[in-house]
């Protein structure tokens, strides 16, 4: 079902909230204890965990392995795109970088914060678009899946310590 | 920061998706494998980790015990209200209860699937509700995540296996 006027809505908030939106909005971490350290850490794993969950039904039928249902493909590519536009500036301490903690995320993160932020942003473009393509058909579900795939990848390259 | 149009927005969204927002569309799991199942499950976890992340920023606001910021509590407040309206159909396949996996999910949610759809309408009524009141004073957020407290309770205390 294509949903006039969700995307926009989204395009808008995000537009309003600026760099809220985004990691920009770093929290000070001098006051912030171990334990809020590791509860930062297992909500941006979280966060990835239902990415990867959409992904994986949105790239199951993309690869012909899940019969296309446009109906499922938007909930998940709509999932996807609410999840990008969530705020996410609690998730990044500082003192939460790999090598400290438990985590795969480097310390360019907090060194390189525009382009990090310029990443993140290329994600919530990327699934707004997949939003409005995913229940269109399966070629343009591939389409914008691929877009998809390339922001996930323009932040995990640079961000991101390989396994 | 108040974002008109935004709770408007998502309560349309919820309106036009209809039972597809909440957990009616279950998929039948006969084609599941054991891996999908506890994928299912994993996303589920992590989407309940993000609710608690966020409550737990204001429910710290709401005893005292961090100090009130509108914009930090709109920021985790619009979080619970795009969680909450996120499509959640696929965390639920048949064969995902306690006893059969490593979950608290009790039986009756497959088995009074209607009250599950309501107490899950429920909390996506009370935060969009506090996604409009967090921002504005102490006491209204105070108010609106009493609610959000009620809706949480609504679900888990017929459908979750106590600890």
């Amino acid at each position: 079902m294509k949903l006039p006027g969700s995307t926009f809505s989204r395009y808008t908030l995000a537009g309003l909230l600026g760099v809220t939106l985004t990691a920009t909005a770093v929290l000070g971490a001098a006051h912030m204890d171990k334990k809020g350290l590791e509860d930062a850490i297992k909500a941006r794993k979280s966060h990835m965990q239902l990415y990867a969950f959409n992904l994986g039904l949105l790239g199951g039928m993309a690869k012909g392995e899940i019969d296309y249902d446009a109906s499922s493909a938007e909930g998940a590519a709509a999932n996807l795109a609410a999840l990008a536009a969530m705020d996410q500036g609690r998730y990044w301490p500082e003192g939460t970088e790999a090598g400290m903690m438990d985590t795969r995320a480097l310390p360019e993160i907090w060194s390189k914060m525009e382009e990090f932020d310029t990443a993140t942003d290329g994600l919530i473009q990327a699934t707004m678009t997949l939003e409005e393509a995913a229940g269109t058909d399966l070629q343009s579900l591939q389409a914008g899946l691929g877009d998809v795939g390339k922001a996930c990848g323009a932040c995990h390259k640079p961000f991101r310590k390989p396994e």
